[in-house]
């Protein structure tokens, strides 16, 4: 029996995942055995009492924490059964009326535990979380570009002025990020994703997992999605949604007064599909991303709960951008406009395939250059010990340059500097012949891709430089 | 060392997953340390051959197969090299040509390891023999029921004969199913994917991965396809493509020299995905296919596999349909025309709801039912002690009563009987509005939907009458 309270423990190990389904298999019976006859170990008060235990027994549900749960309380209740036995004949009146008053508390919690433990409840409310936190950091940090937008275009005419602006903004958002960090938890700097998979692998990352990192990862993250850097909100999102993942179910088995957690990797992959799933809307994109990244054998009973979650997460994200009319409808966050009766000549599949193929090498070639760049930054020389002493700076510095390369009337007009990051993959989702407007003179209606247009340079160039920026700008670890 | 060879093994149990992940990666690093000092061991005549090997060893490739067989062929070699070692002064002229000799076979032994042993090639083959097998067998089908709608046309009018050729078609084609496999390869009989998910969680099932169930399956399919009764073809296309996958690793294990045949879940997981990709077209729908069905805990390992040959299988599909010019370019099998601009209203999401809960009702009601009918038609008593010992009667007797019940002329005009099991998708995919047209006269253009209208019953009545039929004919088991 104790082994049982073993099962839903933190570590997670590899072997350890078919051993544990045998153990849970194997306990399973064995509790069917036990909860089946529990009238004939107790007969006297306690018979009401195990008589709802053995109703809540047969009632196969397929929540599957819940289950464990109820076993547990069913085990405990068995083992207060056994140890009052001995005594049966010494139960007076005010004994009865305060086992009543027991029976009641149990049923409520009892109803309780029914109810909040079951996996759909959890899966909801994870679902509407964070489709709430990933819909409020994309208004805020909306806003915040927006304000940035309106004091450089105000600024208009005033280079200098101009010029303070366009780098202070960011400056600030990301100084501000980076403190608010490090001051809060220090845990919460960088992705969040190697972290996450260390912890799904077995190892206890202390602090990792708690409300403190959860605050300063999305203030951290709403600042600096605001600040207009090409910072990537699905790593840290991934991290967000775990936290939250495992706060809930900490919550909720606190809640229901269950004293055993959740099962931690089954949480976290949960969580991971949910936190892709409503960072871009994308339910199948979540699980998957959950599915390849979380495990090296995945374990099949998460992938609906992957899927229930992260459906719900992102249909409650794109419904909330329709009520703020953002969108007419629920559609995809980024849409493209192919045409649906003839998608694509049969012709044009080598190129595909190529542009695939270059794709990949290219997404090799960076995963080694940034390889490169951690390592250089890891070696223990005079600058990074400068730079670990003083962790502002480093960040500072990345954010002049880029705001400074990015500045509009200066080099970034060769590389549609104006442009948000959310307003870049827009555009770049445009349907248009570049080489057919590049010699003339630019259309009237291009809007936001007008800024790919420069009356001397090539857009194909622009695009290039572009292209490096962003890579250089993801570089920056 | 000799849990080396027990690596490949037939035999995946749930526990023994990560324990053999573990041994993996555990052999890997031994082998490694090994194969990096061969030289310190031979000297003599066999210093060029270890050469070579050290240099097939640094070669760190992504084939996981091909890596395990290079290494188990490795092991071989040193195995040799030591047992040769306590004479290495006994070499004379006839031995060294001898030897140089065996070098060029090793060398070319090992090239055709190091190139079919390559994972990507054997997922590549698989995918296209699939395409070319699915492909075959739409197209025969096609014909045959092409055939069947040809000959109950040209009888229009002599009502007997129209219904003796209307029942006697799909009745020689159930039998001549039936009875081929019975004779050839009583394994193929039923789905496949039980035996499959049997075959999976480690339990040997003799005869059932063999060229001759292949066959079998693969006629049987066809004109059981070609008959125009409701039979699918996603279960025995899963069987069949597993088949074929194991089959192929099989030949290609034999022709690279190495004994051990691959890893049979690993194999197996990737049919399935093959078999539903290049059964639909649906590379994603085939990964998840087998995700969800292979195992308890997918290995993450397969899932770029069961990517990459599903989707060249699905696409080798497709495109054999465009060149047969069933199809302009790579579209959907049944594809669905929704607006794009404007895909749906927020408030008919209620709608969607209620549809997808309510199907997954009647998804378990189909579930129970049909259980119900197999734990009947399993109870030993006179009729199926009868059926099983006449084993051609009951198809033959379920295509009598299924055959008369569609014939259009008599009931199957209530259930758009005329309509072969395709063409009922596809036009089930129309996008009208049945309330609109039943009250008036059916418009001009209808074209196969035409087949849902009559006179004096509603469409809707048509449609649960063809549903209802539907759920009865796939309950037949």
């Amino acid at each position: 029996m104790l082994r049982q309270t073993l099962y839903g423990e933190y570590q997670e190990n590899q072997g350890g995942s078919g051993r544990r389904e045998a153990t849970r298999l194997l306990t399973e019976r064995q509790i069917k055995k036990h909860g089946n006859h529990p009238r004939s170990h107790c007969r006297t008060r306690h018979g009401r009492r195990s008589h709802g235990q053995n109703g809540y027994h047969s009632r196969h549900q397929l929540g599957y924490y819940s289950r464990q749960r109820r076993r547990q309380s069913a085990m405990e209740g068995e083992e207060q059964d056994q140890t009052a036995e001995p005594d049966p004949t010494s139960s007076t009146k005010k004994k009865r009326s305060y086992s009543k008053c027991r029976d009641c508390i149990a049923w409520v919690q009892r109803f309780l535990v029914t109810r909040l433990g079951e996996d759909w409840i959890f899966l909801i409310m994870l679902g509407i979380t964070m489709a709430l936190v990933s819909w409020t950091m994309d208004y805020a940090s909306a806003k915040s570009l927006q304000a940035y937008k309106w004091i450089y275009g105000e600024l208009k005419g005033k280079i200098a002025l101009q010029y303070l602006a366009w780098v202070s903004y960011p400056l600030i958002f990301i100084l501000f990020s980076s403190l608010f960090c490090h001051l809060v938890a220090p845990q919460a700097i960088g992705s969040g994703i190697p972290e996450l998979k260390t912890i799904l692998r077995g190892v206890v990352l202390k602090e990792y997992l708690t409300l403190r990192a959860f605050a300063a990862k999305v203030i951290g993250l709403t600042a600096a999605l605001g600040s207009g850097m090409p910072v990537g909100k699905e790593g840290p999102f991934v991290h967000i949604a775990s936290i939250c993942a495992a706060v809930l179910s900490r919550f909720m088995s606190f809640f229901s007064g269950a004293q055993n957690p959740y099962c931690y990797t089954d949480i976290l992959t949960v969580g991971c599909a949910v936190g892709v799933g409503c960072c871009f809307g994308t339910p199948l994109g979540g699980v998957l991303f959950s599915i390849e990244v979380t495990s090296t054998y995945f374990a099949v009973r998460n992938y609906w709960r992957g899927y229930f979650a992260a459906t719900f997460s992102a249909f409650i994200f794109r419904v909330l951008s329709v009520f703020n009319k953002d969108a007419v409808t629920i559609t995809a966050l980024f849409r493209t406009n192919f045409r649906m009766d003839f998608p694509f000549d049969l012709q044009e599949l080598p190129a595909f395939a190529i542009i695939g193929i270059s794709c990949g090498f290219l997404g090799a070639f960076f995963v080694y250059l940034n390889r490169q760049v951690v390592l250089f930054m890891r070696r223990p020389n005079a600058m990074t010990r400068f730079l670990t002493k003083h962790r502002l700076i480093f960040p500072a510095v990345v954010t002049l340059v880029i705001a400074t390369l990015t500045f509009p009337p200066g080099f970034g007009q060769f590389m549609a500097g104006e442009l948000m990051p959310r307003e870049c993959i827009n555009s770049l989702f445009d349907n248009f012949t570049w080489t057919k407007i590049s010699g003339s003179s630019p259309p009237v209606g291009l809007g936001l891709s007008a800024a790919w247009l420069h009356p001397d340079v090539s857009v194909f160039v622009i695009l290039l430089l572009f292209l490096f920026m962003k890579v250089c700008g993801s570089l920056k670890v």
